[in-house]
């Protein structure tokens, strides 16, 4: 008796509290009703883009699919932040071996490390995967933990600025591609990054930046090698079993690391073909492509055929129409480009 | 006027269900206050998991881990569910090979292929990582479509039987391990497996026998092979970059699928100490440990040093109380083992 009172005010203000969230929960859920997509323009991009979730997820829809199979994946560099004058990750690397060649000169002797010093980006971006890149990447992506690894990328990005817009490069991340996210994630979809980037470069910021866990981000990854050093276990990245997640890896990677197929992708080069081609074709469940068509030269850039340094954009937006993917024109279908920019 | 009348009877009726859904949430939670782990003897084990769980939830606690750092994982063999007599996925993979050599003969010519044949299970698991059994289902995993792999798991499941307990393998899941997952993810935390076994195997099952996700299951992996045939997207199954998933393995995986290191770690042999040691030494965030030790030789399986097939426990139970691990003792811990058992 004596403990029921005791328990009663508790489990009162337990009561009340969880009836506070719940409020809560319907005033965000009657916001949703509102427009999600604040910065697309209204259009036939915008249309098939809600036309897709409402049919998806409405009970009664005969497409409904359930929240479990909603998968969503987007690359990364071009779809969710810019990929010029080069991709991000390209920038920490040349940064980091301007910063190492001083103190290890046998980095020097590296061509591909003399093409970064000289600012050589045409003979960098040469070969299937831009291999010189991934060179210069490897190079300095490999041999120290991934503790230390996660600080210097985190230092960078403290640090670093986009020669261009003068800003952070996290703070370049395109706003309508963030409600994109969100109205996603408010309608039961789970939202992967599948980039050609570094996962391990990615993870250190994607959860900051666009609300998606370290764990649902699918890159480009060596093997990393565990050891106890003095006592406490470390991981060392190394370049073995070098997995590039850009064009036919990446289905594969979103097999091996998602392990479910997408009913939604979103890219922006021909690099992104095969996932859309994967996500988009003979899939037992309604799907939905779409390609961010880089074409606003005066807010951010204008490039397809001749790429910006990666990105290049020819197959993929050929087999657009046939393959029935929305294609964004980024400058009339986007209000505004960058997170936290205005209208213009 | 007239759209606000219309508007209103479906704008109430939808508060009103979203006000049976927080009732339902509200209910749910009061049975969370209660004994979430009925089919665990009150104890030092049962005691040591919920003052852990209490310890990195509660917000006054100093203690206290975001969610979003919750990552839990789980051994899948003999911590899940039983790896006797031998582990589920051999058991398969051993009717694979019955069913298909009498089709392909030279199948029959391979040394470990006779073994299964002669059931020599000793000549299997010799070798650090049971090379045999690895042979086995590379054998049996490979050259098929990913799809066609998956229907013949889910067709397997379906008919096959253990050969002990008489019950289809994936109604052998262990109660108290199931009230912990369910326990654990009440309460913040991302439940992940991270198992010796193939990837591939465990995502047919996973959500439906844990609900554990495809993508949050981590395991051995051959990398797929993505091509068009016939004009449709198909991952081959291959044994390339055959990525085993066990002892030093495990952290490994642990970093590149999930990308986070763990506070919470469930095993049951030594070839879980290495994540047991990734998850506990040295982790800036609190941790803990457990080990799943099989001593009920009437309701399961009595084995450590000596183990059935696999599941050797010796150096990872010498290391359990260095390490601060709680060890349990499924006889006297459990009040019942398997899911929808009685208290025998």
């Amino acid at each position: 008796m004596n403990g029921k009172q005791h328990q009663q005010p508790s489990y009162t203000a337990f009561k009340v509290s969880l009836t506070v969230m719940c409020l809560s929960i319907i005033g965000s859920a009657i916001a949703k009703a509102e427009d999600s997509l604040p910065s697309w323009n209204s259009g036939p991009a915008k249309q098939s883009i809600v036309a897709f979730v409402d049919r998806v997820t409405q009970k009664q829809s005969p497409d409904y699919v359930e929240p479990t199979d909603r998968i969503a994946v987007f690359d990364n560099d071009g779809t969710l932040w810019p990929e010029a004058p080069i991709p991000f990750q390209a920038a920490f690397a040349f940064d980091e071996v301007k910063r190492r060649v001083p103190k290890e000169p046998t980095l020097a002797a590296d061509p591909m490390v003399q093409a970064v010093l000289q600012g050589d980006i045409g003979k960098l971006i040469e070969g299937k995967h831009h291999d010189g890149l991934l060179k210069v990447m490897a190079i300095t992506h490999a041999g120290m933990s991934t503790d230390e690894f996660a600080t210097s990328v985190s230092d960078w990005l403290e640090s670093a600025e986009h020669p261009r817009f003068k800003k952070a490069y996290s703070d370049l991340t395109y706003q309508p591609m963030q409600e994109l996210l969100d109205y996603l994630r408010a309608n039961g979809f789970k939202c992967f990054i599948v980039s050609g980037g570094g996962a391990d470069f990615m993870r250190v910021w994607s959860e900051r930046v666009y609300g998606i866990p370290a764990e649902n981000v699918v890159g480009s990854t060596g093997q990393a090698k565990y050891e106890m050093r003095d006592g406490k276990p470390q991981l060392i990245k190394t370049l073995d079993h070098l997995f590039v997640d850009d064009k036919e890896g990446k289905p594969v990677g979103i097999h091996q690391f998602i392990g479910r197929r997408p009913i939604a992708c979103f890219g922006n080069s021909d690099g992104d073909q095969a996932m859309l081609e994967y996500t988009t074709i003979d899939n037992p469940l309604p799907s939905f492509g779409l390609i961010v068509h880089h074409t606003d030269v005066e807010r951010e850039y204008a490039y397809d055929k001749k790429p910006s340094s990666s990105g290049k954009l020819t197959t993929a937006l050929e087999a657009a129409s046939k393959r029935g993917w929305t294609v964004v024109d980024m400058k009339s279908d986007w209000v505004r480009v960058f997170r936290g920019s205005g209208s213009e």
